[in-house]
């Protein structure tokens, strides 16, 4: 897809990007996966090789209490603002070597040719190396940006890890003061924005044939256990017509479910959990109990699939003579991500001959976070190998991270030139 | 429903066969609910009050060594033939004071008003009441019919209940020589053929307001696990049309399965087990688990059912981009009930005033036993309570209870003049 000018300049920073991935994946917690947890071994080895690799880039770099990474490579002239990139270098468990990282990775190499080539921009650029983001060793998630985005909540230094060992003490045993932790929230003021780049986990890019995506919000999350109760039967001795059969119910619903999410594309909903209580082979299921997960990149899409969905529910359930009962156990808003960067991000995508894809974040990232404390824009890039994400088999092909980079390189010229102008 | 004659006589039967259930009833394992299981101390008294009631009808009466009490109201001349009835008197776990014992307290209020009558039909009538049927102490049912209809696998010896006897040791411990169970198989050459009563178990003539219904067949059935394989994913990145659901794929079979089955009265088909292994709310499923249980009033029509259904099933995977595949876990044939008992129950009935209807019955009973020995029939009697039964909210009507015993006894005195003519 991508057009002869795209290819002019391909593959400057696609080798650099990978081998560098492939450098920071020798740190791990297990021999034979990937793994790096909060404040593990490997998590402070990465650390330090960020914080290497940062400074040989030409920035002033500092890690700070909570263990993000922060490289600051300076304007041309002093007073200037600041524009935030990057993302976070933890993994899940098992996980793959581009998720986070590449958020990391493409704006260094980018930093690496601007300080080579002797180019200052009119703003100050800092490279963000969120420390946590997946919530793998304590159940928080974004514990780096949550931080730097003044989100970072007391309450979080009492959540355990699996040892039992509570976040306050594993942050006191690093040499942390905790009390310091609130000071690391960013002023708005001094910063034009947050930009963060990451693989897309899902196949829409690779379907699509595009190598990126301007993400055009982080998607609202609304859940709820379902329960339905129907009569239960002998298998055989109860004629179809008489029936209240819970199960046949809840499939009812799951494909209402789905049908509804079909009908509008930044739409998703998810039946993840699906059983029949003590359920027997020959006793029509009495109960069945299911769970319900809606996204959307707006409350108003997300609520409104979710009203009809519901409304549906009881309708199926009025004319099979069930019960259905919905209790709401989480909602998320939808974040929206700033308008003014997306633009620019496509246009730059569009300079080197590529159409983006439009796409919602389904999962959330540290952009979430950061959109509280600055306008915030979110650039996707295609994942291979099906889409498969959180896994060893995650894969970033090395020309869809040269595209990507030469589409960042591109946005922060031309933001440049508007700052310049 | 029931017409005018059938209304002059009512209610002869119905309040003694009433009392004798709950007198019946007042033996049980449990203080609070009514379970009789194969050789427990309730059910060696229930035994012990049928002989009792049997011989006072007139019956001579033996138990043999498998628990069935068995009562012989010998017929007007010697060298008679011998028409069978009866049904089972031990009962599940919290079960119903009717399912089985109906079978048994019928024939018995008959048989003390022939007696009180001084009238002897031209056959014999045997009273049988089985001792075991439901399969509860030990995984096998149909313990007593088994025996009589020479049945009984010795492999049934080695089975254990709950607490790892072996039926074997059970019956030993009992006084019974297992080596004589094989004579207990009675011979077809003196018998008429063999009727049993039972409780419908299902609401179809409580919605169809009749009492009684002749039964064209015990179904037979075909049982498989099913297993659904598609991809997991996260269930907010993966946009619809690229998931590979598992759970809704199931959903979709499970509604096709339902509507299969919905197409002919006679079949009934059920997904009693369901369950997406490991599901979590956050995570498209990538299996999914379910059983099916397809049967009929022929084998011809099951079969050609999960025909269909299954390769709906493939139809659906293959359209979804899953893979199904079910594994077949048992195959029960379908058991044709006698014809020429059929239509006489059915004439008898309608002497009554009543059209009863013609279904065939879901589950196996004694009869399904008792037709590879001899022509067998079954009337079904309403249900109350919308068809519960397995229940202690199983109910039936005295009303209905007294309107099957009238259609039995004006079987039994029209069979007689048959006999006789």
């Amino acid at each position: 897809m991508a057009g002869i000018e795209a290819q002019a300049g391909a593959n400057r920073f696609g080798p650099r990007i990978m081998s560098l991935a492939e450098h920071l994946a020798q740190w791990s917690e297990q021999p034979d996966a990937l793994t790096v947890t909060y404040f593990s071994e490997a998590h402070r080895k990465v650390a330090a090789e960020l914080d290497v690799l940062l400074r040989a880039a030409g920035m002033e770099v500092r890690t700070d209490p909570i263990g993000n990474v922060v490289g600051r490579y300076k304007a041309a002239q002093p007073n200037a603002k600041t524009l935030l990139l990057g993302s976070h270098y933890d993994t899940v468990r098992n996980g793959g070597k581009y998720d986070g990282r590449l958020g990391i990775l493409v704006p260094l190499v980018l930093i690496e040719h601007l300080n080579r080539t002797r180019q200052r921009l009119p703003f100050n650029i800092e490279l963000l190396c969120f420390s946590e983001e997946e919530g793998v060793r304590f159940p928080i998630g974004y514990l780096g940006s949550q931080a730097i985005a003044g989100k970072f909540d007391r309450k979080n230094l009492d959540a355990t890890d699996d040892d039992g060992i509570p976040l306050r003490k594993a942050l006191e045993e690093a040499g942390v003061d905790v009390g310091s932790l609130a000071s690391l929230a960013r002023k708005q003021d001094d910063l034009l924005g947050y930009v963060e780049l990451h693989i897309e986990q899902g196949p829409s890019l690779l379907n699509a044939d595009v190598p990126v995506a301007i993400v055009t919000g982080i998607a609202g999350a609304v859940r709820h256990r379902v329960t339905v109760e129907g009569e239960a039967g002998h298998a055989g001795t109860v004629a179809m017509q008489f029936r209240r059969d819970a199960g046949a119910a809840a499939a009812e619903m799951i494909l209402a479910l789905e049908k509804r999410c079909q009908e509008i594309p930044s739409l998703v909903g998810t039946v993840g959990q699906l059983l029949v209580p003590n359920g027997a082979m020959n006793v029509i299921p009495g109960r069945c109990e299911f769970s319900s997960d809606i996204r959307a990149s707006t409350n108003g899409v997300r609520d409104a699939a979710m009203m009809d969905v519901l409304s549906s529910f009881n309708q199926i359930a009025r004319h099979r003579g069930v019960k259905v009962s919905a209790e709401e156990v989480l909602r998320m808003s939808a974040i929206p991500l700033s308008p003014y960067f997306q633009e620019r991000l496509k246009a730059a995508a569009e300079r080197l001959g590529v159409s983006p894809l439009l796409l919602p974040s389904g999962a959330g990232h540290d952009a979430a976070m950061m959109s509280s404390l600055t306008p915030s824009a979110m650039m996707f890039v295609r994942c291979g190998n099906g889409g498969v994400s959180h896994s060893p088999l995650e894969i970033v092909a090395e020309e869809d991270a040269d595209f990507a980079a030469r589409v960042l390189l591109d946005f922060l010229l031309n933001l440049a030139e508007e700052h310049n102008a």
